[in-house]
């Protein structure tokens, strides 16, 4: 939780771990001490006008109900949003991570000014939010922005949406283990020993240090993203892809691949338009995000 | 060319062959024929409040100029705007093809009221137009909506706009035939005689009286295009999808197959949200969609 300015400067944090299995009233009780904390260092003479939720989500955005909370199914059916004005007696506005990441990136952080713009987070999954002429794009449901979903190999490694070859089976840090163990596989059992590589940071470190089989579950990864991300510059011819998430940090061995492939791919127009840019805000992009739309900008 | 009122009713049409190789000045005498037959047709009681264009182009909204006309390169570079507004002294206003048919269709056709959806169709090649929260999505450069060049099959078959595997490949009327072709070239030689079919129309005709060949070529088809549109229902979170084009005249022998690959690719909630159907108004959709932005709406 942060106490967050009108300019986006953040004055005051507080963190607590994931309250897995907490009843909604728990949740309620446990982001109430953190509101307590925050108010405490800010002191007095600012006054709050509102509350601001980011949730790994889905919600019906009208009336605040959270539902299909993979990582804290005891609070889906929850109404966030009536429990939280009623707790705090403050304006409330929710909205999914991936997209509050997406409005933060483009209020402060990689995308500043542009008008049309795609976040892609690259982490254990892989997620999205669009921002369509200065206005996230949240779809009928609230679910638009399923980046991670868009189909790169239609036969392909079976996805946890029930899908098969999603983009996320190929480019989050999950997905860069099983490529590298997938690699190590193919080699000539004396050369398999001592790779046996359990995070993607360690392909990364790999492959940073001149590992060949690590350098090419990265190529791969590169050559998969580039695919989905040239889907979305022929169809959306967007201004700019911000690419986030704890699996950005292996930009140097995946984004020219990724470049490669979008021009390979796209129309030649709209792939020369197109900046594919690292993130700027990393954790803060989902909490200034959120804050903004409590703002009402 | 038509002449169409504010409700969208047509007054008059008048039609030439597309004159291949003229050269901007011809091609402006021409428009201004069959503007003149329009315009006997509608009476004088009739004011003209502006001229309206879909064009099979890419062009730069603000200044009108054409480019990228694969089927008229003689006009490549042309200020259409310009010119249209100095001889005809009449506002002007230049559209998208696919992206005017989709206008239309969210007019006065298939998804009339509807907010958020996507127009998709199906011809020689495979186009498409968006419309979000009830204006039209044209991207930056003026090239979003190529649906057709969303990737299906990443080493698929080779696709003019230079990639592999477009839905266009597996989805339009060419493709169709080229994949009856597949089919039949994987017969014993004694089954192969007599099926030597050259047009799309050929391949449904022979699916519809139980070509079990032709009935493959179909679902093969609705297979890859489901993809497309699962990848769209994901990013997007349409109400609506309409299928247009020639093709779509096949419906019986795909649309099932598309649902089908809908619901098991995509999301759950979005894709039970999303209506699939087909366009309504057949080659008045680019007609109507260009008059809706002459008017101003």
């Amino acid at each position: 939780m942060a106490a967050v300015g009108r300019d986006g400067s953040i004055f005051a944090r507080a963190r607590m771990g994931t309250p897995k299995g907490a009843s909604p009233s728990d949740f309620l009780a446990a982001l109430g001490s953190l509101a307590d904390k925050c108010r405490g260092s800010i002191g007095s003479e600012k006054k709050i006008v509102g509350i601001a939720v980011a949730v790994p989500a889905t919600f019906n955005a009208a009336e605040g109900i959270l539902t299909k909370l993979p990582n804290l199914p005891s609070l889906d059916g929850m109404n966030l949003k009536v429990g939280l004005s009623a707790k705090f007696a403050l304006p409330v506005t929710v909205e999914n991570d991936a997209t509050a990441a997406a409005i933060g990136e483009n209020w402060r952080g990689a995308s500043r000014g542009i008008d049309t713009s795609i976040l892609v987070t690259l982490g254990t999954g892989v997620g999205g939010g669009l921002i369509i002429n200065g206005k996230p794009l949240r779809g009928i449901d609230g679910t638009a922005g399923e980046i991670g979903h868009i189909c790169v190999e239609p036969l392909g490694h079976p996805c946890g949406c029930g899908s098969r070859g999603c983009v996320e089976q190929y480019a989050s840090a999950t997905a860069i283990v099983r490529m590298a163990g997938e690699l190590q596989a193919g080699l000539p059992l004396s050369e398999q020993a001592g790779q046996k590589w359990q995070t993607a940071l360690q392909v990364y470190e790999a492959g940073m240090s001149g590992n060949e089989l690590a350098v090419s579950a990265f190529e791969r990864m590169g050559f998969y993203l580039g695919i989905a991300l040239a889907d979305l510059v022929n169809v959306l011819n967007p201004e700019m892809i911000v690419i986030g998430g704890g699996v950005s940090a292996g930009w140097e061995l995946f984004a020219d691949h990724v470049s490669a492939e979008v021009r390979k791919r796209a129309f030649r127009e709209p792939a020369e338009r197109v900046k594919i840019i690292r993130a700027e805000l990393g954790d803060d992009a989902g909490i200034l995000g959120a804050a903004r739309t409590a703002f009402g900008d």
